[in-house]
């Protein structure tokens, strides 16, 4: 964080390719520097140039003598390089790269970057960019960006939010749409190709920060995995973080890498990474803008419950499917509730949460019913409907709930009010009262089911702990030997089957008993039918010397005792080369590929996170013992997944690692076949 | 419809409990009609005045002699029944209630309900209502609501969409909402309780309506499911049919039944039935409001592809996420088209669909783009995307795109600008141009997803035809004897496994055979633990007669042929009171509650639809014959679905009749284990 103080909070600022053009950005970047009211040195680098806007201009960052925090770059691409030279020979630690034309244009372009990279290796400088908007942090009075966002309007907003886009166009159209609403930025960081700083930087940075209540990121590559996570379930523990991740589907990362130029990393790591971090991850651009809507303070809410009142049957219903589907809960109302509001509804009225208060609700019956509800403690996530029907006093409604919103700062009360101009007047008292308001009452309940699940979530999400990272220790490539490593896991402590190399001798295990062909040719061993199971004496093995798969090559036969029952579990990883490995556990055998009962999670230390995992899984309902059968050894499976984490971790080496089917029993786990990569 | 079009096009309208004072519904409905300029005789009647807004009144109907085609009744609740009676005297044929206080209510008002609906059929009177904002026929200039909607905005309206709400206060905010838009309505139903007329009715008039491009619904509970079904997918097979089905879920089905007092039928009955209809079936209203944005006049596309053109890639990736989220696809770019946008893009630019043209891209860039693509004629749907970016010029694309949407008006050409401030005023030019646009592209990309897949599918569709229904035959109650079903299933020539009773004389099946304890007290015999596998000898036969069970009552012993190999499937139905029996088939066995792979789906007389459903299945993959293995018989289980759908129209005492295992294998299927339950 210290090392990103004198880049966001500089006391001087050297614009390199100011202009005073107002159509150029250099004119308009420190035109916007100008009006943020950036109280400190402000140098124009112009060439040609001897006064900017009030500014003395010098004709280039080695005839300034001042000392510079933070230098903009805002000059055609080819100039680039030389400048962050001469910036880096003059001991600026801290660049703004504006300019695009870098990596994301293709080879050339990549390459300067990597010398750019170089520099500020060499150098210790924080680079933001290249091909970015800038940054905006609100309370420096510093806006690094040519987005005139410090109109006569900021002043009245609360710049609570910090958010990082990796897309300028997503960060510039964000930017536009909050221009006339209340919301504003504590932050605001384009990261553009992330050559230096990346999103993790400026995470780090959030850890300390008090200005911000909500962390939003765009992304369409996630930096360092493994520190991405470690930073973000600590964030997430003290306020939510947000990320919409582009690229979240197959179709959408081809997209997303043919866009950025890197591997985009989506699919399955990714996803288990985004859920293992604690972070709210949105689905689309529509949910991004509605929780920044959403969250205007910190709160702590100490229960996730919803309650939902509406002046209208249909959209409370259509409500209702929407707060099953987001996993939120509407708890039923108290005795003392239920009594005190029959008095308040006709007769006819039902009540209940969620609770009709009937079409010719007036703002009296509004205020009544929110009144009794809001009085109680375990009343804190108040969702209020409200259609235009006839005798729908909207605005003073809108009042009702504003005042209500005054009175009870510590409990989150969101409005959808339905409807078009008969509803308008009504949405402005709203907003002056701070009260998020929804088009749709299903809009306002994703982003309401994704903030009270955090909530609900934060005390009991374990902070991810970054492996220490260690040299591959084996330099076999590909295929690994079935009896090392069989040798390897029984050094790790998995339990496997008892397995032998059949030679003449004496085999040392009772028919009846398995063969299996294996060996270099063999990678799939069912479909090169190289499994022999229930071969009753010798006769029969011996038999198996006589396939031609056995002649190929280095195979060879081994033997290994029948498992006459047990439940069929599959488990293995594969490393991702950014989260480490990624651990697998499901339904195993034949079928595995079919039912697709599988989980993947991050390779952690921690029996808790394995259990959790193990119980979201279809096969667990067999692992307890259904239809009244014994339970199976559920916890050999955990402390067997553990093995398989330690494992994993201590060998980098290999790839993926594979073992099916492992057999589970009332009395423990064993491994009956595996296979390693690396 | 015939029946309906005076109803719906009157030629004289009363209006019993017409008001002079502008703050009661009865003068707004009058002052409405009045201002929609209906054509037609208006007769106000009301006790006390002579004249009301310029038409002559009269204190009761009965002492109008003139012909009154539609009679709106809008007096309290009390008042109602007589006015009724007195209306049906009176040789009046229609009737709208806008009157609430009956079936909502409770039980004093659903008897009054009952009531009025016996007046109905005995004088074969068509009621609108009760609890219900009445209604709007645009082309005969008729409102019949106590909403203003005739202003002078609406005369530049294309008022092509017929809206069927049974939520009034959804139909109330719809039309304030789309008041001050480029959205209008052909035909406009609230249909309250839907006492006598429902959303059928309608249906079927619009079968041969050609004002009407869309039709959306927003519906409770179904009336008459069948009747539904049928309609629907006649309607959809010419026009798209959009239904927000409240109550989609477990949760919101409960609420919807304490809102509307009726069996709202949400569950899995209704998702079958709504898949299979043809409609389109909306998630949230976000998609309703949205889908009429998109509908401005009606397209024949003969490919469902959507082009995607952006000048920012972010964007460009979260819409990739969701195109294919939404079941769509993005064509390849053609090699002459990819030839000419080459020309047109910088260097670095990348040349496919989706097509990124870059934050530089200025109004020609997206003209020539736009041009080229739009020129083939398989480019049928375009989605185009802004932000506001340096050097955009928002207003002249939007003029641009505007002028492409009249020089192509088959095609369908949608955009998503994104922000705020900035858009503003080319969000205005496109509104003029009829061009629908989007505030975030996964919005524009949901509706269109619902839109083409319609158009792709409309032409398969087919027409569900609504089955005799017969009376019950048998008076069974409860659970069937175990060898009558089995006479039953043999009747329809579904395969069963041979099954005797178990008598002292031989039992003519051959060792191993299986054993069952059947009769009245063995509803689920596995729990029961009445199945008695791979019995050897007579011997273990015998020990089976002490078995407890087989003492109580009039349980019995049955023998079954052990079934060697095979897979496991169930099959069956339940019987749904409104969609009628609902066919199961899915992976059986004793994990079928775990795996959850079973299809439900309408009782159909036809093998395509049959093949289709299965074909969803995972096991589906092992009965094409997974692994190389030889496929089982797809369609002895197509066949014996098929005989399973006739039993199931032909016996309507049967609620629920279940197979479970039928054991299919590359020669047929054979039925194992069955049950019925009337």
């Amino acid at each position: 964080m210290d090392k990103l103080k004198s880049f966001l909070s500089p006391k001087s600022v050297a614009i390199i390719g100011a202009s005073s053009n107002p159509a150029k950005l250099g004119w308009q970047i420190l035109s916007n520097l100008k009006s943020a009211g950036f109280p400190g040195d402000v140098y124009p680098i112009n060439l040609h140039e001897t006064e900017i806007l009030g500014f003395k201009a010098y004709p280039t960052i080695n005839e300034l003598k001042a000392k510079v925090d933070l230098a903009v770059i805002v000059i055609p691409a080819p100039f680039v390089l030389e400048e962050v030279k001469k910036a880096a020979r003059g001991g600026i630690k801290n660049l703004v790269i504006i300019s695009a034309g870098f990596g994301e244009t293709g080879k050339a372009g990549r390459a300067v970057e990597s010398e750019i990279k170089k520099i500020a290796e060499v150098n210790g400088l924080n680079i933001l960019g290249p091909n970015c908007l800038g940054f905006i942090n609100y309370r420096a009075h510093l806006n690094i960006t040519f987005a005139n966002t410090f109109g006569p309007e900021e002043g009245k907003k609360n710049h609570n939010i910090a958010f990082l886009s990796q897309s300028g166009a997503i960060g510039s159209a964000v930017l536009d749409w909050t221009k006339n609403k209340n919301i504003g930025f504590s932050l605001f960081m384009s990261l553009g190709n992330k050559a230096v700083l990346d999103e993790n930087d400026f995470l780090e940075y959030l850890l300390t920060d008090t200005s911000s209540d909500l962390v939003v990121a765009y992304l369409e590559e996630i930096s360092d995995g493994r520190r991405f996570l470690n930073l973000v379930s600590r964030l997430a523990k003290i306020k939510p973080v947000a990320i919409l991740k582009a690229g979240r589907t197959e179709a959408g990362s081809a997209a997303a890498m043919s866009h950025t130029g890197s591997l985009a990393g989506g699919g399955e790591a990714v996803k288990a990474a985004l859920i293992r971090s604690g972070a709210i991850v949105l689905n689309d651009m529509n949910e991004l803008f509605n929780l920044m809507r959403l969250i205007k303070k910190p709160l702590n809410l100490n229960n996730p419950d919803l309650y939902l009142v509406s002046n209208a049957g249909g959209p409370l219903v259509v409500s209702v499917d929407a707060i099953f589907e987001s996993n939120l809960s509407l708890p039923k109302l108290s005795l003392d509730q239920k009594n005190k509001i029959i008095k308040i509804l006709p007769s006819f009225g039902h009540v209940a949460n969620p609770l009709d208060i009937l079409g010719d609700a007036t703002s009296e019956r509004y205020a009544q019913v929110l009144g009794v509800l809001l009085a109680e403690t375990k009343v804190q996530a108040l969702l209020i409907l409200l259609t235009p029907q006839s005798g729908t006093d909207v605005k003073n409604i809108a009042e009702v709930i504003g005042r209500f919103s005054l009175k009870y700062p510590d409990k989150l009360i969101v409005t959808s009010f339905i409807g078009g101009v008969a509803i308008a007047d009504g949405k402005k008292i709203l907003a002056e009262y701070l009260v998020p308001n929804f088009d749709y009452p299903e809009e306002a309940i994703r982003v309401l089911g994704h903030y009270l699940n955090w909530q609900k979530n934060k005390k009991s999400l374990v902070i991810y702990k970054q492996p220490k990272l260690i040299s591959p220790r084996s330099k076999i490539s590909g295929l690994w030997d079935y009896l090392d490593t069989k040798k390897l896991l029984d050094q790790y402590g998995l339990k496997t089957v008892k397995t032998v190399r059949v030679t003449k001798t004496n085999i040392q295990i009772k028919y009846p008993l398995a063969a299996k062909i294996v060996g270099p040719t063999v990678v799939h061993k069912s479909e090169a039918q190289a499994i022999f199971l229930n071969l009753k004496n010798e006769k029969e093995l011996k038999k198996i010397n006589s396939q031609p798969l056995l002649k190929k090559g280095a195979n060879y036969l081994v033997a290994q005792e029948m498992i006459a029952d047990g439940l069929e579990i599959i488990l293995g990883f594969k490393r991702d080369d950014n989260f480490g490995p990624i651990i697998m556990v499901g339904w195993g055998g034949i079928y595995t590929e079919i039912i697709k009962d599988v989980r993947l999670f991050l390779a952690e230390d921690n029996n808790h996170l394995i259990r959790e995992e193990i119980k979201q899984l279809k096969v667990y309902q067999l692992i307890q013992g259904a239809r009244g059968k014994e339970p199976f050894d559920l916890e050999a499976l955990v402390a067997n997944i553990k093995k398989l984490v330690l494992l994993s971790l201590a060998h980098p080496e290999i790839k993926e690692l594979d073992i099916n089917p492992a057999f589970i029993s009332p009395h423990g786990l064993v491994a009956a076949d595996w296979r390693i990569i690396s």
